[in-house]
Order: C-alpha cells, then sequence, then structure tokens
C-alpha cells in the first residue's frame, strides 16, 4: 500500500514565516482565567502565588529556548521576545507560537502542586493561546514593552481601588465601578490615601510593574553607555554564521535567568542591559 | 499615564483567518520525542501506555472543544478536525492551534502520574507544535486522514519488523536496517511469519491503524445510507444561525466520546457514522 | 563586484500561493472611473462604447490566458475565474492579479482609439487594480457569480430610473435621489413606466445582464444534462497530469471567445455548457 | 430580488495588508520579453530606445503616484519603492501592485507610438507582472537597492561583450557563451579593450547603471550632511497627522522628476539627498 496517492495533500500546507530581520513578539494569554481564578479562590485583585507560578513557567520556557531574549508578564498574560536576527524554527509562526505556548502550559501544569499543595487541579485545565507579532524597528518593540507595562499600571491601579472600595470599604461592585466611573489615577491615589491610609507606592513591585524575565550578565554603569544599538545592528548581515549562533546558544544556556520587577519603559532598563538588544548576549556592543 | 502614545503598536498584529467553507485540520507534534522515550524507557517499537496517554489527552481535548469533529493519532501525533463551517475563534489560525495544543500539552502533563506513577516527570517536559491546514473538499480531508492512517501503517509494519529483528533475531540496528532495506510489505510479512512466526494481522489494533477519537452515536446500518454529505452541504450557507450553533453546541457536549482504532480509509467508516462529517450532529444528514 | 553581498535581501520576500483546489476570482476595478467617465464625457447611465472597449479587453485577456474559464463584466469591473484545477504561475497571487491587471489595461489603451476614435487619451490615463479571492467550493463559486449579476441588477435599474428622471423628467440629483429613497424595485419600474412609459425589460440584455466572457462549445440541450460536476472533480487528484494539462492548454487556445449578455445566476447556463466547470474543457463530463 | 443571499461571499475575501514600518519595494517584471524585444528587432545588447520608454512609463507612475519615493530600473524590471509611513490604499499589497503594474503598463502602451513610431504594436502587447516585498531597515532597502544595481553592472558587462564577441567578432552564439565561461570582470574588460579596442568604462551610464527616478529638490553639499536619518524616523510614530500627509503630498506633487544614471550604491547618493529617506519629502531632516 503505497502513500503516493495521498501524500499530494501535503500541498495544502502554507508557509508562515515571519519576515526576517523584525523582532518577534509571542505573547500567550490565559484562557478563561477570571473564571479559573474564581474556582481556585485566587485573592483579588492580585494573587501573589499565581504570579509567582505564571513566572516560573515563563522562567521555564526562556529556560529551554534560548533563542529568547527577554519576557515580560502581567496578569494571566506573558509577552516572549525574539531576537531580529532569530532563525529558530525558521521563523514559522505557528512552529514558534505553539512551542511557546505548549512549554509554558506544560510547566505551569507541572508545577501547580509545588505552589498550590491545597488546591489540587481538576478539569478543565489552565490553558493558554498565543500569537505572533512582528515589530520592525528596536523603537516599536519598546513601545510594545512599555504599552504593556503601562498597562499593568492601568489595570492595577484601578483594580487596587476597586477592590479596597469592596474589601474595605464595604461597597459591592456595582457601587465601586460607579465610584471610579471618570476618575483619573490622581483620583484613585486619592481614594486610596484619604479613606484608607494606603499610598499606593508602597504597593509590592510585581503588581505595580508586572515581571520581567531575562538572562543576566554583570551591569553597565548607568551614564556610561550610551550605545545605539539599532544603528550598530543595521550594519549586520540578516544571518550570523552558524559558529556565531552556537556559541550565542552555549552562553545564553549558561547564563542565569531572573525574575525582576523593574521599569522597562525608562531608557535606563535597556542602556545598562544592552546585551539585551544585542545579538551577541554576554557581550556589551561597541562603543560608537 | 494615558496608553495612547503606545497603543500604536497594535497595528502591527496581522490578521489570520482561515479561509472559510474548508476544513481545518490542526496536527500537533511530539517535540523530540525520540530523546524523550528514551529518558522514559519506552518499549520499543510502541509503547501501548505511551499511547494511552496520547489518548487520553486528546479524548480530553475533544471534550472541552465541541467544535471538533473527529481527532485521529499515530506515534507522538494527532490530528484534530473541524468542520468547515466551524467559526470558533473567528476560524483565526493562530488561536486555534495555540489553544488545541496548550489544552493538549496541559492533559498530557496533568494525566502523566495517572499512567506512568512510576516515573515521575522532570524538565524538560515534554512538549508539542503544531500547524494549521485547510482542505477545501471532504475527498481532500479524507484523503490526509488516510494519508496519516497509511503512514501509521507503513512506518508500523517497518518498526515492528526491525524491533523484531534486533530484540528476537539477535541484531544490532545497523544489521536490521541492512536487511530491511529495499523490501516490500509482503517481505516484511514474511520475515516475522517465517523467522519469527508471527502474524502481522495479529498485531493489536492500536499499533496497527492508530487512534480515531470522536462522538458516537446509534451507528447507521452498512448498506442503507448513501450519503452525499457533500452535496447536501454546498447549497447550505456558510453560517448557522447562532441558535443552531448553541443546540449543536450542546448536543456535543453530551455525546460520548470514544476512542477507537479502525479502519478510516474506507468508505464504511464514514457512511456509518455520518454525523461526523454533517453539520448538524447528532442528526443523520436526509437520504437524497 | 559579486553580487551575493546584497542578495541576502532575496530572503524578504514572501510566499504568496493561493489554497489548492480552490476556485480563484481575480476581479479588476476601474480606478476613479466616476471622474474619468466625466473627462470623456460617456453617456449616463451605460455608454454602450464604454462597456465594448471593457468588454473587448476582457475578451483579449480570456485569449491570452487560457486557464481562465470564464469572466464576468459589469460597469468597470471584471472578474476572471480560474479553475480550482489551475495551477498557472504556480497559484501566486501577486503575479496571477498583476498579469491580469497588466494583460486587461494594455489592451483597454490600445483599443481605445478603435473604440474612442474623436476622444484622444490624455493623462491620467485610465487604470485599474485588482485582488485575488478563493472559493473553495462550487456553490461558493456561483453564488459570487450571481452576487455580481444582482448587484448589476440593482445598481442598473437604480440608475436607470434615477437618470430618466433628470434627463427626462427634468430633475436634479437632488430631487431625482429624494424620489428613489425608500423605493422598492417594483416601484422603480412603475416610476419607468407610468410616468416615462419605458419598460424596463425592453432595456438592452448588456446593461441589465452585465458581460459573460467564454470559450464556446456546443451547447449541450435544456433538460437532458444534470451533472453532478463538483462531485465528478471531487474525486479526482489536485494535479492533472502534464500532458492533460498541454491538451487542455491546445483546446481552449482554439475555441472561440463569446461576449454574450445572459443569465449565470440560473441553473441552466451552467447545465447547457457544463465544460466551464469540468476541468476537461470541450469534453462534456460522463452522465452519473 | 435582494442581494443579501448571495453577499455572503464577500467573506472570504482576505486581507493583505503589509507590515506597519517597513519600506516597500513594488517590483514590475516584462512577461515574455526576451521574445517581445525580437518581434520589435531592438538592439542588442540594449536598445535605448526601450529604455527610455520603460523610463517614459515610471516616470509617469511616479508623477501619478506620489506616494513614491524613488524608482530604479534596468532592462525590463523596475523597483518602485514607498516610503515605510506610507499608508497608501492601507498598505494592502494586491492594491498597490496592481495599481503600479497597471498604471505603468497604460503608459507603456500609451507611449510606444512615440517612443517606436515606426513599429505598431499588435497583440500579444506587452505586459507586466508584479510583487511587493517589505524590508524592515533603510539599510535593508538600500541594500535592495544595491543588488538590483550590481545585478544591472554584471549583466550588461557580460552582454556587452557577449554581443561584441558575435557583432564584432564574427562569433556565433555558442563560441561567445564559450569564450566567456569562467571569466570575471577584468577578463571581459580585457577582451572588449585588447581585442575591440573598447574601454567599458565609456559606455552610455544608462547601460552600466541602469535608471534611478526620483523628486528632485536643491543637493546637499557633499560633506555637510552625514544625518542618520533612520534614527530621526525611529522615534517617530508609525502614522503622520492628516495635515502633514496632505503637505507632504503637495510638495511632491509639485516637484520636478528626474531620470538619471547614478550610482546608488555609495552613501553619497542618498547623503546629498536626503528628502528621498525622510518622510518629510522637500525638507532637510535636522542635524543631530
Amino acid at each position: 500500500m503505497a502513500n503516493s496517492k495521498f501524500e499530494y495533500v501535503k500541498q495544502f500546507e502554507q508557509p508562515d514565516q515571519l519576515l526576517p530581520n523584525t523582532w518577534i513578539v509571542v505573547r500567550i494569554d490565559g484562557r478563561g482565567f477570571t473564571k479559573f481564578s474564581a474556582k481556585y479562590s485566587w485573592e483579588k485583585p492580585n494573587d501573589k502565588t499565581a504570579l509567582d507560578l505564571m513566572n516560573a513557567a515563563a522562567r521555564a520556557v526562556v529556560t529551554e529556548l534560548p533563542d529568547i531574549t527577554i519576557a515580560y508578564g502581567v496578569s494571566d498574560e506573558f509577552s516572549f521576545v525574539l531576537h531580529k536576527t532569530c532563525t529558530l524554527f525558521e521563523r514559522r509562526a505557528s512552529k514558534l507560537v505553539s512551542t511557546i505556548v505548549s512549554t509554558f502550559t506544560g510547566h505551569y501544569i507541572y508545577l501547580w502542586s509545588a505552589y498550590f499543595p491545597d488546591m489540587p487541579l481538576s478539569p478543565p485545565l489552565p490553558s493558554f493561546d498565543g500569537r505572533a507579532v512582528c515589530y520592525p524597528s528596536l523603537q516599536n518593540l519598546q513601545d510594545y514593552m512599555s504599552w504593556r507595562q503601562v498597562d499593568c499600571h492601568v489595570n492595577n491601579l484601578y483594580n487596587t481601588t476597586f477592590w479596597t472600595l469592596i474589601q474595605l470599604g464595604g461597597m459591592d461592585a456595582t457601587e465601586a465601578e460607579k465610584t471610579l466611573n471618570g476618575t483619573f489615577s490622581a483620583d484613585k491615589n486619592e481614594i486610596l490615601f484619604s479613606r484608607f491610609s494606603i499610598n499606593y507606592n508602597n504597593e509590592p513591585e510585581i503588581f505595580k510593574k508586572g515581571s520581567v524575565v531575562f538572562r543576566d550578565y554583570e551591569l553597565v554603569e548607568p551614564g556610561t553607555h550610551s550605545v545605539a544599538v539599532e544603528a550598530d545592528n543595521i550594519a549586520e548581515p540578516v544571518q550570523q554564521s552558524k559558529s556565531q549562533l552556537e556559541n550565542e546558544k552555549k552562553k545564553r544556556a549558561k547564563a542565569r535567568i531572573v525574575v525582576e520587577h523593574l521599569d522597562i519603559i525608562k531608557d535606563d532598563f535597556w542602556d545598562r542591559r544592552p546585551w539585551l538588544l544585542s545579538n551577541k548576549p554576554g557581550k556589551i556592543p561597541k562603543q560608537p
């Protein structure tokens, strides 16, 4: 029984390579996590253990896929950044997205019992969907990261005030929503401070800033490094040599992967960690 | 802090809806399962427990995603079929693929300890990648399914003979490969029978046929049903009404999901289960 | 001076093959033809010469590209249909669209002086844009064709009444628009008949039905042919043999190409010309 | 007769917007121009009149589509560059490609009789196909342009030598090909000079360099301008305001469009015409 008669069906597979020389962001999102968080009685507005589990799963993804430059997570979402020179899986979108989603989900389920020992999982299990987006310039990529961190801040300030009105203020959800309707950031800070003596600035960094996961090397002194990393890369060919890629892989594999809660909107974060945006991780780009 | 300054990055997301009125197949594959199967000392050429775990995970996917019509698995791969009228996630490729891959991976990890109680998992964890392919006609879809089942047969006959030559015949891998080089199916059957008294036909169906996962309703008598399902559907609009879709969802949710090891190449399988290809599951299409 | 240094830029070309086994429609549209028709003082609501020129250009496209099955035109648009088995230019969308648009434009400009001898062209010249759409089933394709012909009818009835109110009724555009606001087809027929003694049914077929361009062979007797063309094709592989394709090409090249103004919504048109939908033009598909 | 029954077919149109913030190159190519050039007995290896006609058509395209930044042509191909901030036709690939191809073809046919008054066109007419490619960085775009110009040089040196061996050296094509087999640039220059006293450097610039079509403003003094135009643009949002775009359009519409035969590989060409890469044409970007 030859297979040739049916093999023509392979022709229907359509290529989905992502445009070369663009930064790839794979963002994954929890599916139905509002319902899911209720099932496991997670704390409102933020459950520290649930976030720690997200971060542990993301850390495992960054460990198993050394091509990932940096990851940023908030709530039930995580964004994984692949360098614009990345050629993993020939940059095929479905392969990149599915591998990251699968690795993340696997570790999330695997690690669950360590983080929630008293809450055994039962179906329907937590799951995640994902998509890939290309960003042509470094500025676009950094603006993407800033977009997610601003979103984290805006949502967290809202949620913190909303749940404080309910938990400490005795309101129901409708009253709390009404109270916050039309308010600005300053108003929410004021509500928290004047009514509940809560200084929002003292809230945990993980809630206010989200979580950044990346390979750590020695920091560059602030002010001494003003590289136009983009300019450096522009002149380079799209593809690196095989041996360069191999070296890069080894270095990345060895580096310590950290989870931090830092401001990634300001340039300082990137200026002091030039290897993140370089295509030669572990090596600080040449000064201009 | 307004988010508007950064929100422009949303423009970079590109749509990936799959062509309407085509059958969607999402195929997932184990990543590095050769290495993985060695780590857990799975039996060669087939580990029954490992296949049972694959099937259990696939069954969970079909249960949680009632839009899935049928699934077919062999070795470390599984193909999930979505009906050509399916509008789940607006038919967005990355959403469909990532959700199926994530749900499958989650259940695979979750169920692991029930299937391999003496082999605790440790990182790197098993993971899967996936992709979506569209098939315009029913014939194309059935040819796809046949392609996978023929592949199952061809590989299993080869692997069974190869490992028998090693395990019972005392050959090493190189000798076994050499022995099989250039042989046809009949030759392999003959080797198994004459040298080892093994009748390939008596091998377990799960190894020879792979596994079909689908919702079960009452079978149609063979010969009484000669549906032109395709012709029936052609005249129907691409989209169903919301209430139709709701009813369909409920019916599907209630149906028993079975795992069988049947021939899906011959028409008989499809003729006796007309609901599989109908867009009104549980209801047998009108006779012409 | 080697070119290898720069050749990497070829990697940025992304494939755009259209899904196999689907009907391809390339629709082209005149760019800014409202302005253009004013510049050359075309008759309102229909300029017969302008339509004849469109048809002549479309006829030339069908002649030069024998892969085209049928074309349908109305106003300043034309739809060209490629058979679902077509492999021209490996089904690359940009190649198919650009070639059809270029060939059409070339003949439109080239033939202009024959159709409008007293109106020499001057820049900006007439131009056309185009796009390709895939239709998985024959029903989808026929519904596409019906959609365009219904559009032709609806627009022509409106425009005929609108311009009659102006040209014979002495209204200005605003009054005519107001008069037609909220009217149904029957109302427009009535306005034409009762106020201007115009029987819409007697209007020229080219205005009411648009134009169909196709290769002509001997008609099949009505009623004697009950083709299951789709069913016939379903069982066939996606690709034909090279010699089949060559024969097909030759037959198509010899056939007379006609421009007619027929109803393509009713089945009769297709039933009597089974070669149009067959992948063996000139040969009537077997009776079931 | 309502159209709603058929309108569902619009759902099959799939979006094809090109990634924002990338340079778009639409390259068009003559279809079957080897045969076409024989039909009209064009001079070998270069027909100056044929190239002039190509350039005139390209000039018309740049005139009618002010969004085009620069165009580069060689032989029967032309590349049109759209700025990375361009939003023409919402960056839809098929619309951009088909419009450029149609406009080019139209002018090519329209201008034919002015360039070849003694050679009336007859079908099959000249036609062109096209495709769009995105380049994320300025370096990628310039490398694309360099790739085309190096190709022009390499082909022209080969063709010039090949045809000289035939036309002046009395060889046939096979002998000429054999003579050139394995030769480097220096060898070809030597053959031309020693055997035929032809100094390749004295060949017409249009043959050696191809043709650049662009809007002309006052040149910047060499050496005074060293802008990192890319860096300037990076910080800018993807979209410009409507009024900015309007102003830009007007300025572009007024500028003189020139056809030149210059080296576009060296930085000097771009450094002295900074408006070409700026998104504010006519205005020289600020010095850093």
